[in-house]
């Protein structure tokens, strides 16, 4: 069964992106011990200021979804709504490459 | 220095993507020796039949704009050049999470 990898595109309310950043890569620490989750890498974008990208590699499609009822992932949900303007997300299925 | 992290969407021809596909994971195979490619890897989309992902990541920028001039990637990206109808990039400066 092919990893499941989830991108996000999140663009904060103006001014917000690093708060949002900061309590993002706070949460990422709850992540470690995450079954499942095997890579949760928070990103910036270079050409927009209020930008930030998340890139999620977990084990399946599942295993992404059950951490969503996590207590922790939730509270850091609630935490980080209010900085956020809109969120697109972007669920594929990884066919291979390089460090996968 | 952080890392850059580079995504972009690919949409292939209609009734492409397999063939683009095939064709690029060919391509990462050159890519296990590339210095400074930490990641590369190819993903396709569980909503848009014709769209495929890369996520990779780089040592910096400038391993990555390096790459580009290594001759068998020019080979591999004109190869699938005539597959390709858009290609949206996504330049990033990771800051940090879980398997970086």
């Amino acid at each position: 069964m092919s990893k499941f990898v989830m991108l996000g595109k999140l663009t904060a309310h103006p001014g917000q992106r690093d708060e949002l950043a900061r309590l993002m890569l706070e949460s990422s620490e709850s992540l470690e011990a995450m079954e499942g989750c095997l890579q949760y890498i928070l990103s910036e974008s270079a050409d927009e200021p209020d930008v930030l990208w998340i890139s999620e590699i977990w084990e399946s499609a599942e295993a992404h979804a059950a951490s969503l009822k996590d207590e922790n992932v939730l509270a850091i949900i609630s935490r980080c709504r209010p900085l956020i303007a809109a969120v697109t997300p972007v669920k594929l299925r990884a066919l291979g490459g390089k460090g996968l």
